[in-house]
C-alpha cells in the first residue's frame, strides 16, 4: 500500500433499535458518501447499544486506530438512557458544563412543541431537556434541529456528535462541516475520485483473473484502491484514486475493455434500469411473465414517468393462461413444453399484439424448487425480445440459461438477465 | 436488570460496499435476529473495508470486549482482497492449511458453474478457487453454500466466518449453530422463549396506549421484554421472556386480544403470507394490477406450490389495457377515473372470467410522484376482491384507501392491504 495521507473517520451509530436490526441504520452510508465527497477516509463504523460502557469502548477503539475524526449518532434525546454526550466529555477528559443560551433557546423550542400536546406536565418536560443543554467544556454548540443540539470536540480524535434521526442529523452535520474545528481535523484530507465500472455475463473469478494480469501491465495499478462486487447478478467494479492517478485508471479501463467489451455496460455509473429507461423512450413495451410472475414488470415502473413506455403484461402462470391470454398455440405448449424457446417466443408475440405494443419480452422457467427435469434442471429459464419497427415485421432474440441459486434468487436473477437481453436487442448488439 | 449471565457475541461485517453504504448490510440484522432467539447478548456491530489490518483491529477490539462469540461476514471471495480467512487464522493463532477434500468440493462447483461461461480459462479459474480451500488449522469446515465455505475456529472468543452474500450465509449460519463447537461457545446463554403477535389497521399510537395501560394489569409485565416494529405496514409485537414467566405472557396476550381483537390476525408466528397461501388451497386466483405492476402476484406466487392455486394476472398499466385485456368498459374509466372502485371492481370481475378463477383482486392507484390531484392525492389505492362459490354469483368487496411514503412504498403497502383485504374476504370477516 502506497503512502497516501489523507484524514481518516470513524462512526459511532448507538441505539438498541438499530442494534438489533429493528430500524435500519440510515446515518452510516449517509456520511460515508458525505466523508468520500470531503476525501475523508472511513475505515471503521462500529453500532452498538445504549449502554454507556459499550459506546467508550468504542469510542476507545476509534481513538486506538489513530483516525482523526470521529462522529457519533444517537443518544441526544432526554431520556435517561440518551448518554452519549456525556461519555465523549468524559472520553474527551472535559467536564460537563450547562450552557445558559443553549438552555434558554431549547426551552424555546419545548415551549412551542408543548403547544401541541396540551396534556404534558410543562416543568417535567423542561427539567427534562435541561440535561440536554450540558455540554463539554469548550465544545462547539451545533444548534438543535429538532430539540437535542449536537457539539465537536476538539482533539485527535476530534468528535462530532449528532442526534440519531436521519432529518436532524443531515442538516446538523452539513453545519458541523462548516466550523473551524471539523476543518482543522480534516485538513489532510485528499481528495478523491471514484469511478464505476458494471459488467454482465462474466463470473467474479474471470474479473479477478484479469484484474492479476493487470497489476502486471497497468502502470501505477497500485495507486488505485479497486473493489469489485457481484449484486443482482451484475459485476461492479468500483475504483477510487487521487486526481493525478487518472492515467492509471484509463489503463485499466482499457484493460478492462479489451477482454471483456461485450461484458462491460456501464463506465458512467448508470445502473442497466436507467439505460433501459432511455432505451425505451418513445416506444412501447408489454410483458408476458411465467416464473417471475410480475416483477419485471414491477421492475420497468419503478421509476416514475415509466407509464409513457409501459403498456402492461400478462403473468401467465398457467398454461391455460399461456393460451387463453397470450394466445400461445396450446400445441406449442403440448410439444415443447411450457419452458421452451418455441413458447418463449410465442409469448412474446402474443404480449406485442395484444397490447398493440412495439417491444415484448416473455420470460418462462423453472423457478423451483420442484418441476427440475434432467433436460430442464430448476433454474433454466427461456428469454425472448420481440421488437417491430414501422415496417419491420418483428426482429426477435431468444436465449436459454440456467441460473443458480433458490427460488427466489433464479426470479430475481430472471429479471436482470431479461433487462440485459432487452438492451442488447434495443442497441443492435444481438 | 437482574443478574442473568448470558452468552455475549460481537458481528464483523466486513467488504468496502457495506462499509461505504454502495450495498445495505442485511447480515448484522439477520444475526442479530438469530441471536436474540438463541438467547445470546449482542454487543457490537463492526463494519470496515476490505483491508487486513482493519479487519484484524475489529477482531482484536471484539476479543478485548471479553465476547464468547464473534461472527464475521463476507471476504471470502476468490479475488485479492477477499483475505478475511487468512486475518482469522492469523487472530487465532492458527496455521492456514489446505483442505484437500474441500478443494476437490469447490473444485466440483466450480466446474459445473464453468459450463455456463465457456469462454472462460478454466485452469486460473481452479486457481482462484483453490484458495478458498484454504483454512485455519483445527477449524470445523462449514460446507460452501456457493463456492466459499465458512469455517468455525473454537477459542476464546470462538470465531465463526461467514460469507456475505445473504443466500449464503443464512443457511451456513444454521449449519453453524448445529456444530459443538458454537455450542460450546454459548452454552452460557438464558435459555428464552420469544412469541410475536402482528396487527394490521392499528396505529403504532394505539397500541403504545395498550401497552401502558398493560404495565398496571398484567402480573409479571416488567419480566417481559417486549419491542414493537411497523413492518410494512404492519404491528410487529415481539416479546421474550423466560419459561417461568409464561403466565404473564399469557396475561399480555389476552389484554391485547381484549382490546384489538380485530386487527390481531396471527399469534403464531405465521405470517400473512403463508395464511393466505392456506387460504387459496383448492381456489384458482388471478390478479389484476395498475400501480403494483406485477408485485402482487409477484408475492402470490413467492411460495412453491403456489402454481396450484395462482392462475395468473393481467398488469393493466395504460388504459387500453384494462380496457383490452380486462373489458374495462372505457366509458367507466371516463366517468370515474381510473382511480376509483368502479374500475376497480370491473378489473376484478375482468380478471374472474378471463382467467376463468373463482378468486380475483385487483388494484389501481396512485403511486406518485405525479398524478395525484386534489381529490385523489398520490397514495390514493382502490382495492377490489371478487370472489365466486359455486352458486354463488360472486360477491365483492370494494375499499379506497389513502397510503403514506413515496412511490415504492405506496406500492409495497398496496400489496399488503390487498393481502389482508382478500384474508378478510376468504374468512367471511368483511
Amino acid at each position: 500500500m502506497s503512502a497516501i495521507v489523507s484524514a481518516r473517520a470513524g462512526i459511532v451509530v448507538t441505539g438498541t433499535e438499530v442494534l438489533t436490526g429493528r430500524v435500519a441504520d440510515a446515518n452510516g452510508p449517509y456520511l460515508a458518501d458525505r466523508l468520500l465527497e470531503l476525501g475523508v477516509e472511513l475505515s471503521h463504523i462500529t453500532l452498538c447499544g445504549d449502554r454507556p460502557a459499550d459506546i467508550e469502548a468504542q469510542l476507545r477503539f476509534l481513538a486506538d486506530q489513530d483516525l482523526d475524526l470521529v462522529i457519533t449518532s444517537g443518544g441526544l434525546g432526554p431520556t435517561a438512557d440518551d448518554m452519549t454526550v456525556e461519555v465523549v466529555a468524559r472520553f474527551c477528559g472535559r467536564d460537563l458544563v450547562l450552557d445558559p443560551g443553549l438552555e434558554a433557546k431549547i426551552g424555546d423550542i419545548v415551549t412551542g412543541l408543548m403547544a401541541r400536546f396540551p396534556g404534558v406536565d410543562a416543568e417535567a418536560v423542561l427539567a427534562a431537556n435541561r440535561k440536554q443543554a450540558l455540554i463539554p467544556a469548550g465544545a462547539v454548540i451545533l444548534d438543535p434541529v429538532g430539540t437535542a443540539p449536537g457539539v465537536v470536540v476538539e482533539g485527535h480524535p476530534t468528535v462530532v456528535v449528532l442526534p440519531g434521526p436521519p432529518r436532524e442529523l443531515q442538516p446538523m452535520w452539513q453545519a458541523a462541516v462548516a466550523t473551524d474545528a471539523l476543518q482543522a481535523a480534516i485538513a489532510g484530507r485528499t481528495p478523491y475520485r471514484q469511478e464505476t465500472v458494471r459488467m454482465f455475463g462474466l463470473p467474479e473469478s474471470g474479473l479477478a483473473e484479469t484484474l492479476r494480469d493487470a497489476e502486471g501491465s497497468v502502470a501505477g495499478f497500485d495507486r488505485l484502491e479497486i473493489t469489485t462486487c457481484l449484486r443482482r447478478g451484475e459485476l461492479e467494479i468500483v475504483t477510487r484514486f487521487e486526481p493525478q492517478d487518472a492515467a492509471a485508471y484509463t489503463a485499466l479501463l482499457d484493460a478492462l475493455r479489451a477482454r471483456h467489451d461485450r461484458e462491460i455496460f456501464s463506465t458512467d455509473g448508470a445502473l442497466i434500469d436507467d439505460q433501459i429507461a432511455d432505451l425505451l423512450r418513445g416506444r412501447r413495451i408489454a410483458t408476458a411473465e411465467s416464473c417471475t410472475a410480475g416483477l419485471l414488470a414491477a421492475r420497468l415502473t419503478e421509476r416514475p414517468g415509466s407509464s409513457a413506455y409501459v403498456a402492461g403484461g400478462v403473468v401467465a402462470y398457467a398454461n391455460a393462461a399461456k393460451t387463453d391470454l397470450l394466445g400461445v398455440d396450446a400445441t406449442l405448449i403440448d410439444q415443447h413444453g411450457a419452458v421452451s424457446e418455441p413458447v418463449a417466443e410465442a409469448m412474446a408475440h402474443g404480449a406485442l399484439t395484444r397490447f398493440d405494443a412495439d417491444t415484448a419480452i416473455a420470460i418462462t422457467g423453472v423457478a423451483g424448487p420442484g418441476g427440475g427435469t434432467e433436460g430442464k434442471p430448476v433454474g433454466t429459464v427461456c428469454f425472448s425480445v420481440a421488437l417491430t419497427d414501422g415496417s419491420d415485421p418483428g426482429a426477435t432474440v431468444t436465449r436459454t440459461t440456467t441460473l443458480p441459486g433458490n427460488r427466489s434468487d433464479v426470479r430475481e436473477r430472471s429479471t436482470t438477465v431479461a433487462m440485459h437481453l432487452l438492451r442488447r436487442a434495443l442497441t443492435g448488439h444481438r
